[in-house]
């Protein structure tokens, strides 16, 4: 796939992703809640995650209504771990994307409020249907097997097991020294999880077999990690204007990154090991039509914010 | 049903929940994660939604697993939302159910992050699957096109259109007064929902006809308002020690408050009168073994904390 092919990929896809938010996130929930829930999704953010639903959804000539839906919710997910992370009793960040964060623009509150309902709106919109007090829902657009696969993946990336209990490692981790398997461990759980299961989302719009699923799983494994690695790379090397958020925010709370632990050299050559493992799953997958997800690892690896 | 009767049901049905919540909230979650939310969501609450949950899957002779999964999501769900209501930054209070609230013990950031999780586990307990890594998750236990249903009661009933929203309106409300109509769609929207959709989550257990979802529709949208008028009248009239937690609050905050909106007696009759609505449904359903159901409507209305 060509440079020029990509971007004109990309730019279509991210196109349909701002319009499936802008339809589905409520521009009507009661009392500045709605308000707080778009300025928290809408107009920012790189939307990788949904670019590798849809990836890998097109690799495997699935479901695209399915795959919309899961690119939206997986996106909510996200952007809900970042209001909530950027407030005052977590990370305590006043800039984000550019912007001040929720919480600085619609008080703490209401901040937390809006994470709370962007991740029930996630698992809202992964499971359309017919008016509720009238009869049991039933499906409606994506078949209903689909939608509870969905949102069984969904769900155990975002929990205890996935991105929140990678958040209670961090946290608890701010002033420690850790060794790499420990902070592997942390990040393929706090930002991996949350990748990965993107993968697999869009994987699951399709029909996989068990060797499509299984390799599309290491690939997104190791962009997950590959995310993380080259994350704290920028933290020390680029500057906030570049970033959209505060630089040095993990150096300066002491909390241990790959730069810390390896070093700026061995991470970056770490970052890209991951690259060609991404790759190498690829290969193995046996995909046709894999090219968009293979260059989705190289921008994962290239990007400089 | 006879009060001995129902008190036996009552008690194998909270043994029966307790196991569960016992089972399915992870004493193995990272880094502190687990303990704070099995402190928030074990040992403590009356456990109503999941009553609900379970007398409605019982009148339709609905799938129990199902049922007893739903009627642990819907307290996951309400758990959460305790946990960040009584954070600093919405209603700061440090008593809850007689023990310290989870931030007091936990610290903000791991009682934000509990709360988080625990929204993701209730998702998760939803959808029980197969090894996600291994093959694209198979539905287990509980029929796929049943597990997405539920999923699309919960996520529903708990965001911007039910809980989330009802919270956002509280938010905006407090200090102001509001006519009776507002506070209703308040309550409806931030307690009734939650409580309706327990009724429904179920009744979805079983094979509803439209007459009888209707009906039960009614009946969980009565009780849902009366279980909140009554919480109005229980903080002006008992002591913090039968409530569990701190009374007067609502009042002391200036919140409006059935209380205040419609004075202590009207409170009193309009209680009675949503009983009433209760039965009424409960006779409208045509179900010939609702008597659990109406027997939770008593005590809704009879409660003292």
């Amino acid at each position: 796939m060509s440079a020029r092919d990509f971007d004109a990929w990309m730019r279509d896809r991210l196109a349909e992703v701002e319009r499936a938010l802008e339809r589905w996130v409520p521009a009507d929930a009661p009392a500045g809640l709605g308000e707080a829930m778009r300025y928290g999704v809408l107009d920012g953010g790189k939307r990788l995650r949904p670019l590798l639903v849809l990836a890998a959804c097109e690799a495997l000539a699935g479901a695209r209504e399915a795959a919309l839906r899961a690119a939206v919710a997986v996106e909510l997910i996200h952007a809900y771990s970042l209001i909530h992370d950027d407030m005052p009793c977590m990370d305590n960040d006043v800039l984000r994307r550019g912007k001040p964060t929720v919480h600085v623009k619609y008080g703490e509150a209401q901040a937390m409020l809006a994470g709370d309902a962007m991740q029930a709106l996630a698992f809202e919109v992964l499971t359309p249907c017919g008016d509720l007090l009238d009869a049991p829902p039933e499906a409606v657009g994506v078949d209903a097997a689909l939608q509870a696969r969905l949102v069984a993946l969904l769900a155990r990336a975002s929990g205890h097991a996935g991105m929140a209990g990678g958040q209670a490692i961090d946290l608890a981790a701010t002033g420690r020294a850790l060794d790499e398997a420990t902070l592997r461990h942390m990040h393929r759980c706090k930002t991996g999880a949350l990748l990965q299961t993107s993968v697999l989302m869009g994987a699951a719009c399709g029909h996989p077999g068990a060797r499509e699923w299984r390799a599309l799983a290491d690939y997104g494994a190791a962009i997950g990690l590959a995310f993380q690695v080259v994350d704290d790379i920028l933290d020390v090397t680029q500057p906030s204007a570049t970033l959209g958020k505060t630089a040095g925010k993990d150096s300066d709370a002491n909390k241990p990154t790959y730069v810390s632990v390896l070093g700026l050299d061995a991470a970056r050559r770490h970052a890209q090991e991951l690259r060609a493992a991404a790759h190498a799953a690829l290969a193995a997958s046996g995909l046709a039509d894999a090219a968009a997800l293979a260059v989705l690892a190289d921008k994962v690896v290239e990007r400089e914010n």
